[in-house]
Formats: structure tokens, C-alpha cells, sequence
């Protein structure tokens, strides 16, 4: 049996630093008073009822590959790594489901699924690294998300220790089921708030038909944005739909030469699953939509190898770019049609604060990450680049859009919240986080502010 | 602007008593105070800011077509009637969602949506009836929902009243989100006992490709919940597999002559609206599905009307039997590959319990609707029927099963409700609904039963 091992608590200051804070640039953390590994449920019910007994608080984290804080520790805290449960318990290829512990690593979870022909869609770009515990803990989404949905979408059920060292199973294993309320979807993206997850049953789909690329190069953003707005009124739901800016792809030529950056301002790529003519259909349409918003060059990539390369400098653009220096990333969504609008919001947001703006995008479900860049050690650079933060968050709220499509609340969009959500909204927050965490000890303090 | 009139008190004893309850045989209801039919949000926030304040519980309510007894009366209540807040407020077909008053009838919305070329999934099988408000408060599946998911996915948005009449936004018009907890989920399924939705935003999908239907006769329940499993075994997830036994075709045949009972003890109904290719070899694999389970004739249909006019039989079911006396409608969802045991012990509770038990099926997604039929006034049988049908819930559960697939717990799953779930997920539940219903006056004593 993996992750049956006991408990090992962890003391040494070095060891303990470096599990401190997740890769949020800029956000607050402070000094934990110890790191436990847990290496079972039982490990981590033991931890939560002794520090709801002393009022210590506990920050669960997984890989701490977060980029909103969601992970910092708390000054006195007891951090709580899930890293080492990291077993597979199950894969059930007729109910299409698998049972695993919250350490397991994304790519892990999706090579196990695949050798049953099964799928496992949620794919953020952090999917190499990152665990599907802390994939639940943000709701997590990634590159396919705009036609197959998020965490939440796929979490059948959760085993959590909750209250004060109380194990509970919520959800199911069935295909439905309206037995009280949804508090496994409760769970999922509450960011440790309200408990620690132990173990989660995912919903898999059946291996999905080969993708087709389209490829489109814009001069500007706003012709880029233009193209996404197009393809969604044209009807085409995409299996991705990628922006990637120039700055991107320089940065990452610069680290693995990969030749991409020569030819375009702003690259889009999109792609379509679906089986036979009507996956024909869709590239054509994709292509056509690129053509018409002004791309200067479209069309079908004819060799996946090359496809894939474009995909993985995609995913390459935030660890590329991080090398360069500290990047604030934002995670806007805004409805789909005003993508272009946002967009340009963006670069002006840029101009105006005189601050350097990288941009990737999951452009197809409007949820933008403008990657915000200072120089380190340039103190008034930081000062006017977190101006050009706040100013791309309330953009976003001013458009009808939210303030995180995928990263979490953490620390870094707690003010965002603030102006996101009406006060009567926080206040159910407040009541529901004080109903399920009495001893106030699940990572106080994030997402909403500190309790009242 | 459509629902904007005000409220009207309903005080005529006679005309409150047909709003009593819901079409859940046997659950008891009480003797309202006033039925009053809100003609808007305020009208809603109005009437729960005096309850509140009086300590009258509120019992909303859409068009009663509920099989759980979730609406219906307690005594001295205030039936609070949705169904004049009727207006579609908004199709948006670039983001592909529509904004909806509670009222708006199921397959009114699928009307207006099919207009612009968009298509609103659940489809209950009350969808002329039943009110989109009734299937937010139940999490409402239906036919398509083995493939496409139920209430819950499309909701992406609510306006609620809660508390003690504050009026709040939860969720978002954007494809994703994570700011907060997910209310707006917690909300759905919460059978009124959360507060009352005033406003509902879903998302649509584009219309869909014309099915291909698949008919198979069999001679027992076993064979054709085996032929269910091998569906399921094979990969293929279907647009539709449903279930009608000989008792529900001659129901209906009784009351509308279309001549479906001649042949076959057990129908089963696949459907496949993937396109072109993939859906052809969807269909043919359910043939073969069929006829290795032992159908005694299985073929692809050649003619869209009759495949049609199955499914209308398949919808008839409930209230043709209906027809012919009370029928106690049963609800439990077992894993996929346990169909063929849960139908057989379902045969098993009948016989054990001299009951007749007729049965449709969702079979899909393992959620049987087992149709427990006792003779008007005869006491002896309804104690024999109530037996058989604790007897299906427990049988459920010890298959890993939910007592409520998609109708909810209301009145009669209550118990079942228990038998489900551990004490200290209840306690969870209280604690919310504590947390959410302060005044303690939204349906109370619904779902799992009076406050503590």
C-alpha cells in the first residue's frame, strides 16, 4: 500500500524555508513552526486535531507550484506537505474513475489513465510538477479546459479531514446522485480553507480521437483577440485555443532555441478533436476565422511533431520567462467576446505603467495571464508593475469578468475579491468558512481575509 | 420586462390546498398559512424579510411536478409559488448562455434556445412541466444526461434570496472562475432549504447532431441490465440508454393505443449523436452489445419517427401509471457494472413484498426509477410497497449506490439519507445550513430532517 508510512515531522529551518511559499512572486509569507510530512489520512487527522486542540494553524500544500500565495505559510503555522501520499489507489476502466491521494503528480495520473485508454482532461501548464490535490484546492484548469471544463468538472468524490480532525468521504462513485449538498464541490477550490483533502476520485473520459492544429501569426494583440472572438461566434468549441506573444516566445528561444520567435508578434493556436468530417470542419473553420481577423500567415499544421513543439513552448512561456526575473501572473477571465477588448486593456495597462507585459492566454474560454515582469532589486519597477496589476484586475471586474479564472484567490487577488463580490456574498463566505472550520485553523487568512 | 407585477396573497383555502404538495405519493404535507405567487425578486426578498422576522417558514415552490415531497407544505407555512416569474431575460449566442427567471418552463427554455441554434441539456422527463427554478432546487438529470451531465453543469449563475432577505449574486457569466467558494453549486440541489433562487444563468451548448437510435428487446430485466454493462464495458457512452419494462408499455398503451407491448418484456433504448463515423460505429456497437446480452431482437432504427415515438412512451411512463393508481417512484444510482444485480434484487423486493414494481430506467448512468404500485385505499399493500421500497434504498446503498440519483431526498428519502451518509457529514450539512438559514425558516426539516 503507497503513503502508509508515518508522519515525519520536520524541524530543520533550511528544509522548512523551502517549503515556505509556492512561486506567487511578491506574496507574503512567514515563518512555520514546523513541516510535517504526512504519509496518510490518518497522519493528517492526528495533525489537524492536535493543532485545532492548541489553535495552531495548518497550511496544507502540495507541490507549491501555486501562483497566488494560496500555499504561504503562516508565521507559527504548521505546514502540512501531501507530497509524499502520492499513491494511484485504483483505476476502474467500466466506471471510468480512479481513486487517488492528493499527491499525486498530474502527468503521472494522465500516463496511468492512458494505458487503460482512459483520459484525464484537467491539464494546467504546471501539470508535470503540480498535484492533483493542489489541482483541487485552486479548481485548477489548463490548455483543454474550454471544451472538457475544470477540476470540479471531474472530482466524483473526496475523503478530507475536516472540523477538528474529523475524516469524512463526501460525493460519490455513482454517475449522479443529489443526496444532500454538493459539499465535495464545496471543497474544490476553497483553497485548504476549510479542510484537507486525503484522497479524491476523479471521473475519466475514453482516450479522445488525434488533434488538429491550426496555426495562426498576428501582428498585434487586439487582431489576435479578434480571431478568438471569431472562432467563438462562429460556434466552433475548440479542444484549445492558445495566445502566445512574441515576449514569450523569445524567452523562450533564449533558453531552449527552439527558433519560434522569428516570425510573428502574437501566435495562436487552436485545435480540434472531433472525430472525422467534423473535426475537417472545425480546422477549416478555425483557419478561415485566423484569415479573416487579419492573421498574416494560417493554416493547418500538416506535421503534429511541429504542432506539439508549439504547444510546449506554450507551456514553456512562465518557467521561460520566470529565469528572466520576478513575473507577476495574472489570471483574468473575461467573457469570451470581450477578449479583445481585454486584451488591449492590457497593453495599455502596460503603457500607462510603463511596466513590460508578456501575454499567454487560454483565449478560447477568455481566461487571460498578462505575465507582469520587473527587474529584480528595481524597487520603483515593482511599485508601478503592482499598479499595473490592480489596474488589469479592476479592468477585468469593469468588463463583467472575474479576478481569477484558474490560479485561486491566495493572497495575491484577495483584494480583487473584494471588489468582485458584493459584501452580502463575502458575508456567506464568512458564515460557511466559520460553520466547517470552528477552530479556525485551515489556512486562515487567504482567499477572504482575515476572519471578523 | 416580463415577472415585474407584484405579489399576490392567496389566502382561499381551496385554492391552497391544490398548492400543497408535490406528485410524491404517500409524503405527508401540512396546512399552509398563504400561498403567495411572487412576481419578482422583490416580491421573493419581501416576503422572506417578514418570515424571517415572524419565524414562518417559506416553502418555495416551481410547478410541483417534484416525486420527493421537497415542496410540499408544513404547517402555518408560506408557500412561496415561482412559476409567474416566467421570462427568459436574455440568449446570448456568442457566449453561449441565457439568463431565466425561476418559472420558465424546462422545454419553453429548449424552444427558445433551438431558435438560435443552441441547446440546453437536462431534459427530466417533466420537461413540459417542471420549472428550470424546480430543477436547480433538485440538481434535475434526465435522458442526455449519461453523456452530457446534469443541472449542476449548466448552472453557471444564480440570483438567490437568502438569509434574512438579502438578495445575492453567486457565480459568474465567464467560462471559468475560482473567486470564493462555490455557492452557486451549493445553492443547486439544496431542495429550498438554502434560500430561493430569483435568477438563473446557464450555460447552452451548440445544437447537436441527429441521433441514431438503437432498439433492443429482451425477455428479462438481467439481460437487458447486461446488455447495459457490456455498453458500458465496450466505451461507448451513449446520447441516451434507457430502460422500459413490459408493465410501462402497456400503461401506456392503455391510455394511448400506440401498440408497443406486444413484443418485448424489457426495451432498452440506445442512442449515439456523435457524427459521422464515430457515431456509426457507436451505434453498431450497441447492437452488438444487445444481441451478445441475449436480446431476442435488436436492431438500428430505420425510421426517426418511430425511434421518436419510443422515447414519447419512455416520457409517458411515469404518469400512465400513474393512471392507474398511486406508484411510490424510486430512485437510486448504482455503479454502471452493478445494473444487472440492482435489477435483480429490485425483482427481488417485489416479489418478496408481493408488490408489483414496475420499471424505467436511465440505465446509462446506472439511475433506475424502480415504479412501486399499490392499489388506491388498499392499507395492507401500501405497508407491503413501503417495505419493498426501504428494501430497494438499502440494496442501493450495499452496492455503493446513492439513495437519489436526481429527484433529491425531500420528504420520502430522508431516511435513506441516514442510511447514506456518515453522522459526521451530516453534522457538516447542519452546520451550513445553520450558517446559511440563521432564521431557520427556509423549507425546514427537508432533506435531512428537523434542525437540532
Amino acid at each position: 500500500m503507497p503513503g502508509n508510512g508515518s508522519a515525519r515531522l520536520v524541524t530543520d529551518p533550511d528544509v522548512i524555508a523551502s517549503y515556505a511559499h509556492d512561486e506567487a512572486q511578491w506574496a507574503p509569507y512567514g515563518t512555520p513552526a514546523a513541516l510535517v510530512r504526512a504519509g496518510s489520512a490518518r497522519d493528517v487527522a492526528r495533525v489537524v486535531e492536535v493543532c485545532a486542540r492548541l489553535g495552531v494553524p495548518v497550511v496544507p500544500r502540495g507541490a507549491g507550484t501555486g501562483l497566488s500565495g494560496g500555499a504561504n505559510a503562516l508565521d507559527g503555522c504548521v505546514l502540512l506537505s501531501l507530497e509524499a501520499m502520492d499513491g494511484i489507489l485504483e483505476i476502474d476502466p467500466v466506471e471510468r474513475l480512479a481513486v487517488v491521494q492528493p499527491g499525486v503528480v498530474n502527468d503521472d495520473l494522465r500516463r496511468a489513465c492512458a494505458e487503460h485508454g482512459l483520459w484525464y482532461p484537467p491539464d494546467p501548464a504546471s501539470s508535470p510538477w503540480s498535484t492533483i490535490g493542489g489541482n483541487v484546492a485552486t479548481n485548477a484548469g489548463g490548455v483543454c479546459c474550454v471544451k472538457y471544463g475544470v477540476t470540479r468538472d471531474y472530482v466524483l468524490a473526496l475523503e478530507a479531514v475536516v472540523g477538528r480532525g474529523e475524516t469524512v468521504r463526501l460525493g460519490r462513485r455513482t454517475a449522479k446522485g443529489v443526496v444532500g449538498y454538493d459539499l465535495c464541490g464545496l471543497l474544490v477550490g476553497s483553497e485548504g480553507t476549510l479542510g484537507v483533502v486525503t484522497e479524491i476520485t476523479v471521473r475519466l473520459r475514453g482516450a479522445r480521437a488525434p488533434e488538429r492544429t491550426v496555426v495562426g501569426y498576428f501582428d498585434t494583440l487586439r487582431d489576435a483577440g479578434a480571431a478568438v472572438a471569431s472562432v467563438t461566434a462562429a460556434g466552433v468549441v475548440p479542444s484549445a485555443l492558445e495566445l502566445v506573444d512574441r515576449h514569450c516566445l523569445q524567452a523562450v528561444d533564449q533558453w531552449r532555441n527552439m527558433g519560434l520567435s522569428a516570425d510573428a508578434n502574437v501566435l495562436l493556436l487552436g485545435r480540434s478533436d472531433a472525430p472525422g468530417e467534423a473535426g475537417e470542419a472545425e480546422a477549416d473553420t478555425m483557419v478561415r476565422c485566423f484569415e479573416e481577423a487579419g492573421a498574416t500567415w494560417s493554416a493547418r499544421s500538416a506535421d503534429e511533431t511541429e504542432a506539439e513543439a508549439l504547444f510546449a513552448a506554450r507551456r514553456l512561456a512562465y518557467p521561460a520567462l520566470e529565469r528572466l526575473g520576478p513575473v507577476l501572473t495574472e489570471d483574468v477571465c473575461v467573457p469570451r467576446a470581450l477578449v479583445p477588448e481585454m486584451l488591449a486593456r492590457i497593453e495599455r495597462a502596460g503603457a500607462e505603467h510603463d511596466t513590460h507585459i508578456a501575454n499567454i492566454a487560454h483565449a478560447g474560454d477568455g481566461n487571460l495571464h498578462p505575465l507582469i515582469i520587473a527587474p529584480a532589486g528595481d524597487d520603483a519597477a515593482r511599485v508601478r508593475a503592482q499598479r499595473a496589476f490592480d489596474r488589469i484586475v479592476d479592468d477585468a471586474i469593469a468588463l463583467g469578468g472575474t479576478v481569477t479564472g484558474e490560479h485561486g484567490v491566495g493572497l495575491l487577488k484577495r483584494r480583487g475579491l473584494h471588489a468582485e463580490l458584493d459584501p452580502a456574498v463575502v458575508a456567506l463566505h464568512r458564515a460557511v468558512k466559520n460553520a466547517l472550520d470552528p477552530a479556525g485553523i485551515f489556512n486562515p487568512g487567504k482567499v477572504f481575509g482575515p476572519p471578523t
